[in-house]
């Protein structure tokens, strides 16, 4: 990042080819597919991505159960693209059997839109399961695999799917400015002209890349230079499966230490992805959220407010450069804050 | 640049705002306008004020005399905007007095569009005589700055405009990946829902800046620490009058060290603005422009092919951490790769 890249120059081209490769092979996709990075945050990869593959005339069904669900159905809803919602509470799963009725009963709907690890609580959505039901009534799906991707397991090769978005800032570990998707080639080829924007068209945008090894528009260079050596990294450490047993280990640690300070998690640990934990806001008299965000800030941890509808919460998230000393040195933050803070034995409203 | 800044921090918060105050000071602005930085490159902070600023249902003439006029117009078509255009040849500046009479018989126009430095030929538009015409005919000015502001003089206080678009890396000389327009605050108080895109929508991105000084969606952390740093390294310099002055000269040297080995440049001085030069290619058998452009690569000057349709050109910059004695060591550059490609006197076919 010290360096200031040429975006036309052939160093620079290399650079932007060899993570455009390597995120084809991390979804384990090859020919199939093409990745297609975007400047912005990983909202203007999702915008660019909806925008792009769905037609206007065409509707949506989206499966929301989070803030980010919400969020897809506020992008089509802005480009005028029609949208349907299916529907669950913040903490439960999207369901499979329930989108299978609705595909059934609505022939007008072309593509199912959904988020794989909701942020909002931490949930992991079934992707594979909800693929599966779309395939088989011979719609698109759209993943929106910001928090996932690259730290979830997902065998791209196994699961049908038109297009998958992320950005280089969440598992990668890289630094914010850039998304991208993961788009079948075939349908990513069908849909020029499709988009709502110049800037996030990205049929535009690949076949830019195609013809010359180029950004359309100047790229952030720092940002991607970054990018680079950060999936240089994600493979040092070995790949997916080596960054899923390091954040599963944070998540362990966390969960565990947390409980015995009597926090009580939101999720059930069969759905909880090891990316962000929700805990409900204890009840116990003394305990004021501000001090404790407060008093572990000042301890080196920020940690995240709650985003629920569904109860009073706060987040702590495991991934990043983060291993099990520091989510250790976190609990002992959270110890003594609780100390400083003159609450004991914690206790939690059950919901 | 080095530093894991949160975006929700206290001290991320305050530099978003450093960046927002200082961009209105150096517009010559007061309370009259807003600063609104936006995620991408500079493109996407034009189609952001664009699509937030016109009406679905308006109309909005485009003055074009180069690729950044074209682009205008384009994103205007993507977005599904109606959009008039007055061209002129590469080699010319807008014109007022066509303006005023294109305004004068179409009522239905209500927005003009304008580009202040011209890139694909170095020219400077008057903005300022194009600005007044506009505002005689009671229209709203969008001013495509990108490469110009921060270094060209504008009186903000004195040009009536509804908005300024911009961005980091160019006469700020900080990293690309973040863009912004300075906007009246009228107008964007007056321009919800316009939007045709979430991520570029301007009203919803101000009125989260408004809320609590937090971006809407991730910003890219790294690149505003850099632009903060660069606003700081542009205000040390004597602000927009020290940039002139050292871009100017920057100008001079390469116009009259390049006239001396024999190349003539498309535009008279007049026009010339100190960002980037056209020269036209020259005719003298011997001379290889792949060449030429790998000789002075190797030297560590990397020039720009032509953009033009009016001429064979290339072009150099003035612009960026450059001062006299890089100017000076790119020409002694040219000498000699002129040279190793065994040309002496230049002959350029007048057009």
């Amino acid at each position: 990042m010290l360096r200031d890249w040429g975006s036309r120059d052939k160093a620079f081209i290399a650079l932007t080819a060899r993570i455009r490769a390597r995120l084809l092979e991390i979804a384990g996709v090859g020919a199939s597919h093409v990745a297609v990075p975007v400047q912005g945050s990983g909202t203007f990869a999702v915008e660019a991505t909806l925008g792009t593959l769905i037609r206007p005339d065409a509707k949506t069904l989206v499966l929301v159960n989070g803030a980010y669900g919400k969020r897809m159905v506020a992008i089509l809803e802005r480009m005028g693209r029609e949208a349907a919602v299916l529907e669950w509470p913040e903490d439960r799963p999207v369901e499979p059997q329930a989108l299978d009725a609705a595909l059934a009963a609505e022939a007008a709907i072309r593509h199912v839109a959904v988020v794989h690890c909701e942020t909002t609580s931490g949930i992991l959505n079934p992707v594979e399961a909800v693929a599966e039901v779309v395939a088989r009534h011979d719609r698109g799906l759209i993943i929106d695999s910001m928090s996932a991707f690259g730290a979830i397991p997902f065998a791209g090769a196994e699961v049908e799917f038109d297009a998958l978005a992320a950005s280089a800032n969440k598992c990668f570990e890289g630094v914010p400015g850039v998304g991208f998707a993961i788009v079948a080639k075939d349908v990513l080829a069908a849909a020029a002209g499709n988009a709502h924007s110049l800037s996030l068209d990205l049929h535009a945008q690949w076949r830019g890349f195609e013809a010359n090894g180029q950004w359309r528009f100047t790229p952030p260079t720092h940002v991607l230079a970054a990018f680079d050596q950060a999936l240089a990294e994600h493979a040092d450490e070995g790949g997916v499966a080596g960054r899923y047993r390091r954040y599963s280990e944070n998540r362990r640690i966390l969960v565990e230490g947390m409980r015995g300070l009597g926090f009580e998690t939101l999720l059930g640990d069969e759905v909880q992805a090891p990316i962000i934990v929700t805990f409900l806001m204890p009840s116990t008299p003394g305990f004021d959220f501000q001090l404790f965000y407060d008093g572990l800030a000042e301890r080196g941890f920020v940690i995240y407010p709650g985003k629920l509808t569904v109860a009073d919460s706060f987040r702590i998230g495991c991934i990043g450069r983060l291993g099990p000393d520091e989510m250790r040195q976190a609990l002992a933050a959270v110890e003594v804050t609780l100390k400083s803070m003159g609450v004991g034995v914690l206790e939690t409203v059950s919901r």
